[in-house]
C-alpha cells in the first residue's frame, strides 16, 4: 500500500529491459549517439513540430535550467505559491538563473490569471529597483493533483505573451495531465503558447528520464552551455535515451499514466463512499488529497500503508477538524488494485 | 575498434542486470532506501572507515560540488594545468563554488609539488586582492594516462596540509589507478591525506554512477544542501545504488579495471613493436598516447577504428613530426583482444 | 518643496567641508589609513563595544553583503513583505548570498513576531527540499515611516535566537529611528540581540557613507573577502571615513535626524489640521504617508512640490477614496520650515 | 616621498571644491539629475560620439560589470597574465560574470597578439566542454607602467573582431596613457575597436569616480539592471558627477596626468643617472620599476620614502641580483618635485 509518492516506484519492466538491451556495444558520448538522435526525433514526432531536446538528471534541473535559459539580470519568474520550483527545489531555480521567483495565488494549485496580470504589472521592464518580469511557469499536473484545462493554459499564455514573457511548463507529471485532459502533447503545450517544457518521465515509470523541450529552437541556443556548466551533461547519455525509447514505444507512457490516474479514480470513489472520510478538493490526475480521521490514519499506517500527512493550506484553516488529518495519496504505474482496495479497507 | 573514450561503452551486463533486478517494488526516495544505505555501508567497508557518500549525476558534478563544499569567498583551488576541472567542465567548478581555479604545471599530467608550493604561497590567507588558497585537487589516474604513486600523493598532501588546504581527488578513473598501483582504496586516499574523493563508476562499466566520498564527515555537513540546490539529488536514487551494488559485488569493479588496463598494456606493447609508431609518453592506466604516421591514422580510421587525435602539448612542440599525429587510445571493460589486435594490424 | 526622498538632498555643509579638509596629503589605501582607523574606533565608542566596521558604496551593498556573510546553501532570510531588500534592491541580496528571501507579514511595516515564528518553523535546519532558515532582517526605521520599539525588537530577536538565526538590521534611516526612540545606539542594536547592522549615513546628510557593523567580530571574518569580491572595497577609503568623521562630530548626525524628524512632525500636524487630508497611518520618523485629494496633489505638483504617489497597500484597499491619492513625503536634514509650510499651504 | 600608489593621494583641490560646491540643494537621485546628464553629455563630447555612461564605486566594479555585460554561459574572457582583473580583484570578474578568465602572455604587460590568437582558437564557439571565447580585455596603461601603442591596440582589436569578441579596456590609468601617447580619447578607444571602457578618475585626482563607458549603446542595455543588482547604483549619484565635472573642466584631468607622468619621467631620468640603480624595464606612464640595492631601499624607507617591493617576474628570474630589490614607484597628481628629488637623493 504505497501512496507516499510516485517516485517510490522503481522502473517499469519494459523500460528497465530496454535499458538492459541497450547496454552493449559502443556509441558516441554526450548525446551524440544514434539512439539519442532517434529519441530526439521521436520527441519531434510526438509534439508534431521541430523541437530541441536536452536530457538532464532531475526535474529540479529541468525546471531550473529552463528558467535560467530565459533569465536576465534583475529578472523575476512568476509561479504559483505552491509550485515545486518555489517550495521543493532548495532555491535551485534562483541559484542557476541568478534571479528570483515571485509567487502568485490561485485556487486549487493553479495560477489565477487576474492575480498573475496584477503581479506582472508590478515588475515592468524598466523597474530597475523592483526587478523586471522575465518568465512565467506553470505546473501541469499541479502539485495538488489538479490539471489546468486547455482554456486555463490559454489564459495564462495570453498574459505571458502580452508582457513578452516566455511560458514554461513544469511537466513532472505531464503524462498524467495529458491523459486526464485527453489532449495531444501539442495541444497541451505549444499550441497553447508554452515555450519550454520540463518533460518528466521519472515519476511515470522511468528510472531517471527528464528532458527540457524547447518549442522555439532559437531560445535553446544557450542551453548546451548552460547544461554543461550545470554539470548535467551525461557522458553515457544513451542510458536516458533508452529509457525514453521504451517509454514512448507503443504508447507505453500514456498507458502507464492512464493506469495511474485510474488507480487514483478508484481511491477517490472509495473515499467518497467512506462515511468518515472525504476528498479535500477535487483532483484529476494521480494525486488524491483526503481528510480522514486521525485514528483511521493511524490504523492505515499500522497496517503498512505509506502516505504523507499534508500541511493544511493557509487559505483553508477550517478544512480539517480537530481529530482529522489531511493526507496525500499518490498513485503510480506500479499501484495495484489490491493496494487501493487494501487502503480503502483500512478507512472503512 | 573503439578507442575514442571509455564512455563510449555502455554498461557491463552484470550491472545492467542488477539494475533490472532492482526495478520492481517500492522504496523510499531521495537516497533513503535500504539499498542506498547498504551501498553506503559498502563504501565504508571498502574504504575501511566511516565515510559520507553522495551520489550525483556526472563526474563534473562530483568534482564541482566537492570543491564547492570547501570553498570560501576569494578562494582559489589548485589543479594541474591539464586537469579535467580546468579543461573540460565548462567552468562548472567555478560556477558552483563561486571561486577560481589556479593551474599548476608538472610533467606527465601530475602536479609538481615544488610548483604547487610556490603557487600556493602566492595566495596567503590574508590576500584580499589576490585571493586566498582554498583547496588542492589532483586527478587519479591523470588525464594523460599516468598514475600518481603513493609517494607522489604524499608529497601533494604534505603541501596541502601545511597550508591548511583540503585535498580532493578526481577519481573518474579511480579503479584503473588502483589496480595499476595494486593499492587498497584506503591506501590511495585518506591514508595519503585525501579528504574528498570523486568516485567514478561510469567510465568503468556503470551507466551513470558517480559518488562524492567524504573521509571527514564534518566536511560533508553542507553537502545535502549543496547537492539539492545543484539539482543533483535523484528521486529514484536507488538506480545509482543498484549500479554500485553490482559494481562492487565480488570485486567486479577491480576486474573490469584490470581488464581495461590489460588491454591498454597490449596496445602499448604492440605500438612499441611497430616500426612506424611509438608511445608519446609512458602511461599506466587505460589510456595510451601514441605518435603514429598520418597515413597510418588515416588507414586505421578507414578501417573503422575510432580514436581522437590529440593536441600536441605546448611544452613538447617537437614531440610529433611533420607527417605524424598524436593520438589517444582509451580502453574500457568492453574492449576486446580482437579490437586491440585489429587496431595494431592497421598500424603495421 | 522637496519631499520625494531624503536622497534628493546633497551633503550637509559640515560633512562636505570635512571631505574637502581631508582631501590633501597622502594616506594608505583600502581602509588602512589613520583616519579610517580613527573612525572605526569612533564606531566602537558610539556602540559601547568592540565592533568590526566595513565601508561600502550603497545601502543595497550593506544589506546584501551582511546577509551574504551569514548565508548557507539553501538558506532563507526572513524579511518584512515591504522590506527594501525584497522590494527595491533588484535581487541583490539573493545574488550576493546565493540564497533566497522569504517575506513575512506584519502591520505598519513591521514583522509580526508570531508570523515570523510560523514562517521560520516551515524551514527547519534539515529541510533539504524547502530550504532552511538562515537569517532574519528588520528595517529600522521601516519603509513606511514607523519605528520598531525596543520591546518589538526584543520579540524579533527572541525568535531569531531561539532558531539560531543571526539578526540583521537595515539601518538606512538608523539615526531617524534612534532619535525617535530616544535610545542609544547600543540599546537599539546589540543590547536587543542585533548581530549585524547596515549603518546608513547617506540619507541623513552624507554623500555616500554606508557601513556594515558587526557586533560579533567572529561573524565578520569572511567579510574582507566578501566585500572585495563584491567590488565594494574603496581604494581611497578615507573619503568615506572623512564623511563619517564629520557626521559623528559633536553629535551632528543626531541633530540632523532630529531636524528631519521635526520637519516630518510639522507635516503630520499640518495634515491633521487640513480638512481634506489625513494621515494614512501613524509614523514616527522622517516619512509621512498621507491621503489627499487628487486635485490637491495636482495643485501641489503644479506649485513645484516634489513627492511620490504611493501604491495602495494590498491589505488596505479601502484606504483611499476614488478621488484621492496616497502620497509619501520624506523630510531630510535639508528640509526647511518654509518648504513644509509651503506644502501645507498647497493642501489647504 | 609617497610612491606606494597613486591611490594614496587624496583628491585634487579643484575636484574636492567642486564637490563642496554641489553639496547644496536638491536633485533627483540614482543618476537622473541635471548634473548627471550634463556629465554624461561631457563624456559624449570627449569621445566624439554617443556613449552610454554608468558610474560605479570602484575600478573592480567597472571591470567586472563590463565583462559581465558581454558574458555568456561557459564564456572565457582573455586578459594579460598580470592584468588587474586576474591578479588583484579577488575573483570579482568571475563572480559577477559567472565566467572565467584565461590569461595570455606578452612582454612588458601587454598581450601578445599572436599568443592571443592561439589562445582564443582553443575556445571556439561550440566548445561545450572547454568553454567558448567571450571577450578580450586589455589594460591601458598596463599594470607594469607600459602603454599599448595605437597600432598595438589595433592588433588586439583585429583578433577580437575576427573572433566576434567584444574588446574591453581597463582604463584605471586612462589619462596617463592618453597623454603618454598624445592621442585623443576617441583615437585610443572606439576608433581602435574598443567596445567598452572602464574609465578611471580615482587614481588621477578624484575621490571616487569610475565610469563604464559603452561605445555601442546596444551593448549597454542590460547594464542598468546589472549595476543595480551589483549594488553599484549610487542614490546621490551627483557626487560622482560633480567629481567628473571638475575633473574634465578646462582639461584638468589631462593636466594632472601630464604632471604625474612628468614626475615619473624625472624619477626615470634620476635612476638612470644613479650608479647603483637601474630601470627594470622601460615604462611610459606614471609607474616606474627600478632595481636598486637592498641597502638603498632600506635607507630610503628609513628616510620616510613609501613604495612597494615588487615580486620578480617569473619570466625574468635573473633581473635582480642577490643584494638587490625590484621596487615599484608610482607618481600621482600630488607628487612634488621635492619628493622626487628627495627620493633620488636617498639612492645616491
Amino acid at each position: 500500500m504505497f501512496f507516499a509518492s510516485d517516485n517510490w516506484a522503481g522502473a517499469h519492466s519494459k523500460i528497465a529491459e530496454r535499458l538492459l538491451a541497450e547496454s552493449g556495444g559502443f556509441a558516441s558520448a554526450y548525446g551524440t549517439s544514434d539512439l539519442d538522435k532517434r529519441v530526439e526525433a521521436k520527441f519531434a514526432e510526438l509534439f508534431e513540430r521541430e523541437v530541441s531536446v536536452f536530457f538532464v538528471a532531475t526535474g529540479t534541473a529541468a525546471n531550473s535550467l529552463s528558467l535560467a535559459s530565459v533569465q536576465k539580470p534583475g529578472g523575476i519568474s512568476f509561479c504559483h505559491a505552491e509550485a515545486h520550483v518555489a517550495e521543493d527545489e532548495c532555491g535551485a531555480p534562483d541559484f542557476f538563473g541568478g534571479a528570483r521567483l515571485a509567487t502568485v495565488e490561485g485556487a486549487l494549485g493553479k495560477i489565477d490569471p487576474k492575480a498573475l496580470a496584477t503581479k506582472v504589472a508590478r515588475f515592468p521592464q524598466d523597474a530597475i529597483h523592483h526587478g523586471r518580469a522575465a518568465a512565467v511557469t506553470i505546473t501541469q499536473a499541479t502539485e495538488v493533483g489538479t490539471v489546468y484545462s486547455l482554456a486555463e493554459i490559454d489564459a495564462i499564455a495570453a498574459i505571458s505573451k502580452a508582457n513578452g514573457l516566455p511560458l514554461h511548463m513544469d511537466g513532472a507529471r505531464f503524462a498524467n495531465a495529458l491523459v486526464a485532459l485527453d489532449a495531444s502533447p501539442a495541444e497541451m503545450t505549444w499550441k497553447r503558447g508554452v515555450d519550454i517544457l520540463s518533460f518528466g518521465g521519472t515519476k511515470n515509470g522511468c528510472w531517471c528520464a527528464e528532458a527540457i523541450v524547447f518549442f522555439n529552437p532559437e531560445q535553446a541556443k544557450e542551453m548546451h552551455f548552460i547544461r554543461k556548466r550545470a554539470a548535467q551533461l551525461f557522458s553515457k547519455s544513451r542510458f536516458i535515451a533508452a529509457q525514453f525509447d521504451g517509454y514512448f514505444e507503443d504508447g507505453l507512457w500514456l498507458d502507464l499514466a492512464r493506469h495511474s490516474n485510474r488507480m487514483a479514480d478508484r481511491l477517490r470513489a472509495g473515499i467518497e463512499r467512506t462515511p468518515d472520510a472525504r476528498l479535500a478538493w477535487p483532483t484529476a490526475s494521480n494525486e488524491v488529497f483526503a481528510v480522514i480521521s486521525k485514528s483511521a490514519a493511524k490504523s492505515a499506517e499500522d497496517k503498512g500503508a505509506k502516505f504523507y500527512e499534508w500541511p493544511i493550506p493557509e487559505a483553508r484553516p477550517d478544512l480539517v477538524g480537530e481529530n482529522e488529518a489531511l493526507i496525500r495519496l499518490v498513485t503510480s504505474f506500479a499501484t495495484t488494485e489490491e493496494d487501493v482496495a487494501g487502503f480503502l479497507a483500512c478507512l472503512a
